[in-house]
């Protein structure tokens, strides 16, 4: 099954509905207006049809994703011939970001991204990324759906593409195993994960984040695709830029598995409903990798096969408000100068006293 | 104004409640239940009266905080004499974290914690915490209340606390300056951003996040003061363990303003209401400053002038149900060799070459 979520027309203005492809006929339908003309027909009140229908395909997808029975809620929603008014033809769609996430996380889970984007700046790979999955957490509020014009912002002059899946969560669960974890994925997205270099750079020598660097806009689809249509391990995927192919790669490339990533987020905190996970960026597949940057104009089509096609045109770099004038080392708000507060206290006698001892196991 | 959030009793099981703290009558005032009864005696009907106190009071504070009437709907809930059933004794309040943000970001604007935390790695502060204000984004899932357990979690030996000031916003806004962000503060309350520091030091070599370094759990509370109250830049504040001062300090040590923080948040993305930023670290404020761990049992406290008390207990460490196993450099989960897609594509005539153009401005 393929889900995406569109705007439709109401008397409140816009709103998002959760829609589900069909692309043999060219339409998406209305899930929660075919769940209500349906519960009509059963014998339902159109009071009751309508709360009903509302309470099991939400407008929120990651609302609907919180119910152990929303797949089987889909299913029966789509399992009669849904009433026109529920069709939109593909044609006149206008996608959002096919999820609302309450969290985003990004991974870094293919090897070959870890040292060609690291070796363009003279770095290597650390060890560490054969020990533990790396992430960070991305913007979860500026996603932005297929066919979207991006955001470029003004403190930028560097901007790049980078091609991932997206994974989306549905339930709950913490301190999972990989196999109890892989239950727990929904279905898999198109991710591009769109990149200020110049800011992420500098946020990387700061040691925190990226976040500026990355949080303008995500683009996210064109739908998601339920795990029992792909193997997450196979999916051939393909990056252009106004036509011409920039990268190729597999998710079979990877160094660590979806299972494994959600397994590994799931430790110590739990996982929620409708959240996104990123795969990282294929091998090769960002401007960065092959030596290349994005300019104002250019159309950038993230294509993979069994999902199908994430197209994102880039607009001028917009102005920003206000920029940080730099700070005087020693310098505070309160007009002083930055206080040392820092003295060694004795050692505790139920401590290890420094220096620290390296992490065991 | 102080407001907190605690857990009440309702046939529906236990329910988040916003309240308002009397500290001179040792009460917290559950705002809801005084506006549905002020209606009541204003002549709403008993249905009105639950629904509209319900929609301007809601159980989530960072929807409230959504409302630009949000602070006078408090003040007028309160106006009158609020019903017995309204009250909660604080000394049997059972605190949730106060706000339940839809995101929280956490930075470091104090330049001594730049320095202190890098030199006991060997480490100096980069140019650019100097150029912008920096900062990760921490687990907005699994925040605490005040008097809670900490979660250990297993993957790590090396637990520290961390004295810092959490910001709580009202409304929306981007590309602020930040006098426009200034009014953009609701509130301010104290954060205790725990840290599993052999973890963190990982993920930082790995330039990603930190992460799994600090989500298991973030302290918050005991309740938000609102920024009427007190002076955002010169809040002195302490943190003790086991009733012994480890470390003091003020706001106003800070290099960037609350202000400032927020304007530059605010940049290119839009802040969100009931989002939380975190201060950063007072300078010397934590464990790794001052040469020293926590251990399990052990009793953190952070206080603040104008504000109160936040008590943690550190639990025991928790059992992990999985770790990833390393990985073997140069395999993917397809069993085959890592490959290499990286081809330099000819430079395009319309973009820059490598080697890539310095950010300008």
């Amino acid at each position: 099954m393929k889900i995406g979520r569109i705007e439709r027309p109401s008397p409140a203005g816009p709103v998002p509905r959760v829609m589900v492809v069909d692309l043999e006929r060219g339409v998406a339908i209305d899930a929660q207006r075919a769940e209500q003309v349906r519960r009509l027909a059963a014998g339902d009140s159109p009071e009751a049809a309508a709360r009903l229908a509302a309470a099991h395909i939400p407008e929120s997808l990651a609302a609907g994703l919180g119910s152990a029975s929303f797949r089987e809620d889909l299913d029966r929603a789509l399992a009669g011939e849904p009433p026109e008014d529920a069709l939109v033809p593909l044609a006149e769609a206008r996608w959002l970001a096919p999820v609302d996430p309450p969290r985003y996380r990004d991974f870094m889970t293919f090897e070959q991204h870890h040292h060609a984007a690291r070796a363009v700046r003279g770095k290597t790979t650390p060890e560490v990324v054969y020990r533990l999955p790396t992430y960070y957490k991305g913007g979860h509020h500026t996603l932005i759906g297929d066919g979207k014009i991006l955001h470029w912002p003004g403190y930028s002059t560097w901007m790049d593409y980078e091609l991932e899946l997206g994974w989306v969560v549905a339930g709950e669960g913490v301190d999972l195993t990989p196999a109890e974890a892989e239950a727990r994925i929904f279905g898999v997205t198109l991710l591009n994960d769109f990149s200020a270099r110049d800011r992420q750079f500098d946020e990387t020598v700061g040691n925190l984040g990226p976040a500026k660097g990355k949080d303008f806009a995500t683009a996210l689809g064109p739908w998601i695709v339920t795990t029992d249509e792909l193997d997450l391990g196979a999916i051939e995927a393909e990056a252009r830029v106004n036509g011409e192919t920039w990268a190729r790669g597999s998710s079979g490339d990877a160094m660590w598995t979806a299972a494994e990533v959600l397994a590994y987020l799931s430790t110590a905190e739990p996982l929620v409903p409708g959240e996104l996970i990123g795969s990282g960026t294929f091998g090769g597949a960002c401007g960065l990798e092959v030596g290349r940057q994005l300019t104002p104009g250019d159309r950038v089509e993230l294509e993979a096969a069994g999902i199908g096609t994430l197209t994102t045109e880039l607009g001028e770099p917009h102005a920003i408000a206000w920029e940080p004038p730099a700070r005087e080392p020693g310098r505070t708000i309160s007009g002083g100068r930055s206080p040392d507060h820092t003295e060694l206290l004795p050692p505790r006698g139920d401590a290890p006293a420094p220096p620290y001892p390296a992490r065991e196991g």
